[in-house]
């Protein structure tokens, strides 16, 4: 209706990121619609793909898997376009960022395979509606991630470790967030680890690996997630001679509402 | 420790099929032992299933799926033997039903991706362990199924409709079960449909497809779940060139828990 419209579904946000009006991250964009992490792959890495993700549901929950060369997921956002409508992408050759380009059109191949993962963007939603208190969104900083030591379940020629997410809570805090992602398997589920960083091979809770640090309270203990970057490391580690995958941030805003994906 | 053990593991049951002095139904054997499906297809047909089963959870939930070879499932039972550990196997090509031996070394392709997907016998044992009747077992009877005009979420080569099993329960009943089984997405989790089997393409209840019938009593309406036989009414309708599944009703006894299965 009015000149300058928000941001507010996920037709809106893949708009604006198809102009070229918008090329940030999406984090706070279209609230209450499903955003996804994005893997693209050319058909023969799709199997292998897509057993890492059936082995790996915590890190890799799939909303999405595209036929080859088709680029609208039709299940998520029937009207979008996985060449342009993410803010921003990395192109990826044998595990190594070759660019980070707005628009993919020149990338694109008939045989491509996309993999939509759930985020965990959409989990902070659900933990504040619970009235949980999320240090990373309550400071405005991106959520803390780290690499860690411990193994995905290999799948043919993919395998690395497990990256994590990272939240604060006291302990009553940290079992009604068990209870509330361990409804959400379709965005990572319950969490992986809690309490002691150095367990899972993390050397400094204050240095994350990605994101940004935020601050953890005397009568709190950090929290740890499957995180949606996890098939990136695995990406950097496997070295598909081909890939690519949204910027970290710079998600897939699909049609889907949150509240529809809530599994069985 | 005695001479004739009952069949009361995954392991007895797999040794007894493997020795072929076990060659009937798995319905009973085991409690408590998750059973699975089995599809096997060949590699170049791998992709299009396990995206398949990745659109269509309810009726194809995988609990495990082996690199293109493997004979032996590491995750759920990892000294079986996919050859010869099931009572009695189905052999396809064209989608038509060729052999139904009880061992399948002979027909064994160093190709073969094999598929195990979740089944309900797990399923009936949550419901009677809740407290509520289940027909079918309480008659010492097979499940009645039935094929639906439900179609299933196509992918590559595969489409076909949805197979269901239905349960007849009171309405109090029938509550209860959605509840249950919705908190069991690994074996094909809540009802497809509920009381009116015409609007789901079922002509006449008392003649199930596949399996036996049962009496619907008075205060009763007939509750609908997805059901593992769906896989193979796809194979007969996609036609890939050569596939072997189980037997219906023989299926494969893991080494897992029914219980450590319960998804997040």
């Amino acid at each position: 209706m009015s000149q300058q419209r928000p941001l507010s579904s996920g037709l809106e946000v893949r708009r604006a990121c198809r102009e070229g009006s918008w090329s940030g991250p999406t984090a706070g964009l279209a609230p209450g619609y499903a955003q996804a992490n994005l893997v693209m792959l050319p058909a023969d890495w799709a199997f292998d793909f897509l057993l890492f993700c059936q082995r790996n549901p915590k890190p890799c929950p799939l909303l999405e898997v595209t036929a080859p060369g088709e680029w609208s997921p039709p299940h998520t956002a029937p009207l979008g376009d996985l060449r342009s409508d993410l803010p921003k992408y990395r192109v990826w050759r044998s595990g190594e960022l070759v660019e980070e380009p707005a628009d993919i059109h020149r990338f694109w191949r008939d045989d491509l395979v996309s993999f939509l993962i759930g985020c965990s963007f959409t989990f902070d939603s659900g933990l504040r509606s619970a009235g949980l208190p999320v240090r990373h969104v309550e400071l405005g900083k991106n959520v803390p991630m780290y690499n860690t030591n411990i193994p995905c379940v290999p799948a043919g020629r993919f395998q690395g470790n497990l990256v994590v997410s990272m939240r604060p809570f006291t302990p009553a805090h940290a079992i009604r967030a068990v209870e509330i992602t361990s409804r959400r398997p379709e965005m990572h589920g319950s969490p992986v680890h809690w309490g002691l960083p150095e367990q899972i091979g993390i050397a400094n809770i204050h240095r994350p690996d990605y994101g940004d640090a935020v601050p953890i309270h005397a009568d709190e203990s950090p929290v740890f997630w499957a995180c949606g970057v996890t098939p990136q490391a695995v990406l950097m580690a496997s070295k598909p001679p081909f890939a690519i995958t949204h910027s970290p941030g710079c998600m897939f805003v699909t049609d889907r509402l949150d509240r529809s994906l809530v599994g069985g």
